[in-house]
């Protein structure tokens, strides 16, 4: 793309002076949310508790605040709409999560809503509207910690929640219909907070990285190709258990010695494979587990995901190949049991070009990244396009209250997303 | 050695109609004792216990019959003396132990207590005496089932009883002493047990092999070369915890997969090394051991055995060195902890010579091999020469229920045995 055009001939609209400012206001409300927490000294907060509530109403004057008219839709998402040049236009849709895992980072979802509120913030204070209207959405459940069932939020507006979901308990006992009722919600109506398909022009999402490629790369900001699709599967390698000392080790079907020639293999294939791919195992499981009796029986983990779908098969039929071929040629029996499967989303390829050129235009060159975790827009991406915005995240650490990103580094996410999007906005 | 001599050139002193009734009573008293357990239905018979003391009046009966003069040691060994020519006279002592582990198999120890038995009964049967005394010994412990500390009864006859051991207590709270107490002994009396030096001119010991290497051979007799020494360590990988979705292959710090990498070395390099060395990792804890989390944290545990301390010595370090190398290329740290080490005994070379040539007169050939399992001859070994005779195993299953022999090994077994002593008992 570069030889096609001019470098950096765009201008930032917003100056570094006011990013810097509105960073510095991002950064404190992300504190301000961080006490909003069941447990003092540490920061929880679960879809349809009193805390949503509390988060969702400070959300809601910030806002206001920026010009924006605000309502809790019928699943409780937070949301907010600055007008556009003709009343009732689609909205470009702004947003992430203000729900969080137990013991959680401060930046995790809230980053996304309150970079947002900046946005507009800069149109409001300037009077500017666009031939788009702005929406910000704080969605009430992305992590699913409470209820074990994830995106809630954004399936509402999707209107895609399974009618399942409603009895769906928490650990208490508490059904998704009764922790509704407990909030002031009503189970009946989720349907409304279902969105027409022509409201929303466009959904953009900005998130911490939760990895370390741009720290890596030593960028403050990267633009998402696509969220990556995953599989995980419990699987199972029997052998023989026997005596350590008794049994030569050419006579041995050992478990453990076959898990571990099937890791390396794991780990160097998918190295090899594609530089988008990552396979786990994360936890190990040998019987009987003493430190004199070889082990005959491994129970292991194996999480794979990548940016597309079929070389993310590819890849998965190799590994599940070779364990087979080593537990036949170690005289051991191999079972694998995929038990959980999400499709890779790819983002909007013109949301993806607006995006690079904004980051292009702030920090002199952008970088494309699939997510390796999951995010909203996953669910968006069924009814409308959607694109992404990474800002660096230290060490990749999230899901820790360790979590941490630069003020300056919000100030350069928040210049280029309006950048994005006062570019899109124009319909 | 057998360029030397004629092969098969010995007859059997036992006929094989004498050796196939001795097998059908040992046979009959393995399955008689086996009745007698703390628990109805499994074998468990622990040290200082009223099962003990049944079993060894039992004993004490058998060997009366074969006209041995019996008596029960202050340690609670099961003692009988088949005097020489000239009595008092040194004696070959064979033996082995009575106690079980918990939910044992039959014939670990008991086989050859009552296999000498037979020894004996054919020798008075002919009323033939030898210039040496026979003496047979059931040690009280061996595997350490109670007290865990092992060889009590072995080292009962040594005199080498830590001081420590008889306030060492059990699961319940009763000490060694307590115990000893509670079946009549007295712990102020322990060296009672010891045997003078000149006492004993040798110890022979059979033994079931515990492993599948007679099997594997198709024969049903062997001749120990070594009991194996043994090292175990537990040890560390530390990397880093990482999402599994977000942090790329080749960023990660993963600890499993150095664990693994590791594993596979140690596999590859044992088998390499020496096929009497055999290395196993029995244990593995990743942390935090979550599906969708890169294991940051793994410990897992190394037992090495072989019948030479020196070649083992020489592939544990070779084995660490590879480890911290693995460590440092991965940007990890490792670390081992040695926390039980036992040297390696070596059987005497003439016993073993004479036990060969007695196992090749009874079935064609005979097989060395070391015994990867721990006995009662590695404390003998500090004081007298010993010997021992592996008698085949089905499947290498020991403390099991399912551990089984078959009366025609046993026969064969009670001849070649019958034959070695004869010949070594001339003084």
């Amino acid at each position: 793309m570069g030889s096609l055009r001019e470098p950096c001939m765009s201008v930032s609209l917003m100056s570094a002076s006011e990013a810097q400012s509105a960073a510095q206001r991002v950064m404190a409300r992300c504190d301000a949310l961080a006490e909003i927490s069941e447990s003092a000294g540490s920061l929880t907060r679960v879809y349809l508790s009193p805390e949503q509530l509390r988060a969702n109403a400070r959300v809601a004057e910030w806002m206001q605040a920026a010009g924006m008219h605000t309502w809790q839709d019928a699943v409780g998402n937070i949301c907010g709409r600055y007008e556009a040049t003709v009343p009732g236009a689609a909205a470009l849709l702004l947003g992430s999560h203000l729900d969080t895992v137990r013991n959680a980072g401060r930046y995790d979802g809230m980053l996304g809503v309150l970079s947002a509120i900046e946005i507009v913030q800069w149109l409001h204070d300037r009077q500017l509207r666009l031939p788009q209207a702005i929406e910000i959405i704080g969605f009430g459940d992305e992590e699913g910690t409470r209820f074990g069932i994830t995106l809630l939020g954004s399936r509402g507006i999707t209107g895609s929640w399974p009618d399942s979901w409603v009895t769906h308990p928490d650990g208490n006992g508490i059904t998704v219909a009764a922790a509704m009722q407990d909030v002031g919600l009503d189970a009946a109506r989720i349907h409304e907070a279902a969105r027409e398909v022509s409201d929303i022009a466009a959904y953009l999402e900005l998130h911490i990285e939760q990895g370390p490629c741009l720290e890596q790369a030593d960028l403050a900001l990267g633009v998402v190709t696509a969220i990556n699709g995953a599989r995980r599967l419990t699987c199972h390698f029997s052998g023989e258990a026997g005596h350590a000392g008794t049994v030569p080790m050419t006579h041995r079907r050992d478990a453990l010695a076959a898990a571990a020639e099937w890791m390396v293999f794991i780990e160097q294939t998918t190295r090899e494979h594609d530089p988008q791919l990552v396979a786990t195992v994360g936890t190990l499981n040998c019987q009987p587990g003493a430190v004199n009796v070889i082990p005959g029986e491994v129970q292991l983990s194996l999480d794979i995901r990548g940016p597309q779908d079929a070389p993310l098969e590819r890849l998965l039929s190799v590994l599940l190949t070779q364990a087979e071929a080593i537990a036949l040629r170690r005289g051991l029996s191999f079972t694998a049991h995929e038990y959980y499967r999400i499709a890779a989303t790819a983002c909007d390829a013109r949301l993806q070009q607006a995006l690079s050129h904004a980051v292009e235009t702030v920090q002199g060159r952008s970088l494309s990244l699939p997510s390796g975790a999951g995010h909203d827009a996953i669910a968006i991406a069924e009814r409308w396009p959607v694109g992404m915005l990474f800002v660096r995240n230290h060490r990749g650490i999230s899901h820790h209250p360790a979590e941490s990103v630069r003020a300056e580094d919000v100030a350069l996410g928040v210049q280029a997303w309006l950048q994005a999007v006062h570019q899109l906005a124009q319909g």
